[in-house]
């Protein structure tokens, strides 16, 4: 951990102890190739399937982490969260792991299927209002009354050293590697990849991918501050939410660029995925198939790492659906 | 090849000599794990992925050998199918690796997806009318025009053969398997776990699993002769067709037991390995874990090889959605 202008920020030493710790508790994804989809694209494209990883997303990672970098004393009182979303699913899965509780604060109006997940996998579930005043007032509460660890989705050190470990396996199961591009919602997967790339390959460029309804990090990379919008809407919905201080750190000192793609291209390229890979993965983890797609002259000729982010999906409401 | 009864049936060396045939052409397909179904199940389940194959299922496999076992001046007149689903997709990858002609003759009528995804492979489709008596009087036409070698989907050693090659995978990648279960149609793939396991691990019991509706194979594993239904209905579209002779010697010589499932369980299994497992596959894959789940004490503490066939489904046409 280094200190930057008061940021408390992971250093990629934190990377190699996360990956020692929680390599009992996650799976290194396997890596695939399409030969379709080089044709279709003009590079090499290596898919990280982070889909296949625990908890059906690559926030096992840095939930794990966050969990087992608990002392036993702080990891008795538990942890908690409020995103109903993969973070919420990996912090439960971590917490089962270990033992302890886990408390996701959720809108009472969350889909059943997402409390049943969470449920699922061991997590409390302490209902709040649909509002954000109400959801800090009920989080207060429950971190009040329980003593519970506050583990942020990703403006956490721990959390973003734990993403930091699926760039540090990819670079030992593909050989030169030019880039690697992931999505971008808040930015912990992307940073890091900026951790562990800049610390020990720096030759390899990283892209984020943003949909174009949601380009908040995009709009943000261009100012050269962060820009956050009010609930952006996109079937990406990993990816709504915006850059915080310590994601901006690493996005804005590591990455090349940030491209966008519409929404019919998200889902055109997921569809793609599904298809051509047989990958049930997330609208989210499609945007950067998309933007490879349509700025083929960036990536031509390129090997590229493309991390699949998630796998949880909803497959009774699939965007290609019919309502 | 051997000679039974005046059917010529495969042995093993021509798996062995398969294997080393069409190794540049097929994937060594991944075996994947589910925590999750072993907890479920009570067994230890190992899926053979071969959704992950060429051309999106097993067939490539036994398609590959038929093609590539060809003298280069049968080859060069090309090979001929009238199978509108995995094996012609597979027949015409294999032709197009080879780069020989493969026609597949199909039904006008036949959705025109199942004719795109034939001609991107490079198959040339005749259409036929929607009946067996024109099928096979445009089908023999074509023969006879071309000189193409016809292919069966399953009732043919080389085909046999090259299906024996997923199992000889398997034994590398598992060890201590009890059993193998897979999908039964025709019978190819069961023929060539037949064929392979009966030949280097005949400790390993071979279970075949088909849909309730279209349960010919367990009825004459029963009544000890085949059975044809004429158009059975199911979901499972891949394993509508019926055992014919080279199939039929392997089933009723190596086969424990053929187990069924209904409509809803093989669409419950189904839904089951694309959310646990993050896995597209057809419904026929879903088959053997639907009889599993049924038939708990058969594999309770077994080791089981569970192959997926194949991923090629019509996504906007999946068995949950509504019309």
């Amino acid at each position: 951990m280094k200190d930057v202008d008061g940021l408390d920020l992971p250093t990629y030493e934190d990377v190699e102890a996360a990956h020692a710790r929680i390599k009992p508790y996650i799976h290194q994804t396997p890596v695939l190739t399409s030969e379709y989809l080089d044709d279709l694209t003009g590079a090499h494209l290596f898919f990280k399937c982070e889909n296949f990883q625990k908890a059906g997303a690559f926030k096992a990672r840095g939930a794990s982490n966050a969990v087992f970098s608990l002392d036993d004393k702080s990891a008795a009182k538990g942890v908690a969260t409020h995103s109903s979303g993969n973070h919420g699913l990996s912090l439960s899965y971590a917490a089962g792991r270990r033992g302890v509780p886990c408390t996701v604060v959720m809108p009472r109006t969350a889909p059943q299927a997402k409390k049943d997940a969470v449920m699922g996998y061991g997590g409390r579930i302490v209902e709040c209002e649909p509002s954000t005043s109400s959801r800090e007032e009920v989080f207060a509460r429950v971190v009040e009354e329980t003593g519970a660890e506050f583990v942020h989705p990703y403006n956490d050190p721990r959390v973003i050293a734990g993403q930091g470990t699926c760039s540090k396996e990819m670079l030992k199961q593909v050989d030169g590697l030019d880039a690697v591009i992931a999505p971008i919602g808040g930015g912990g997967m992307v940073s890091g990849c900026c951790l562990t790339l800049s610390s020990i390959a720096p030759q390899v460029k990283i892209y984020a991918a943003e949909p174009l309804n949601a380009d908040d990090a995009a709009r943000s990379f261009r100012a050269g501050h962060i820009i956050a919008d009010d609930a952006p809407d996109t079937v990406a919905d990993g990816l709504k939410v915006p850059l915080k201080e310590r994601t901006w750190h690493f996005v804005s000192n590591h990455v090349t660029d940030i491209l966008t793609a519409t929404e019919e291209e998200i889902v055109d390229a997921m569809q793609l995925i599904w298809k051509r890979m047989k990958l049930v993965m997330e609208p989210s983890s499609a945007v950067p198939l998309a933007t490879i797609l349509k700025n083929r002259d960036v990536f031509a000729g390129k090997r590229v790492g493309v991390i699949i982010t998630g796998g949880n999906v909803d497959l009774g409401k699939l965007p290609w659906m019919k309502n």
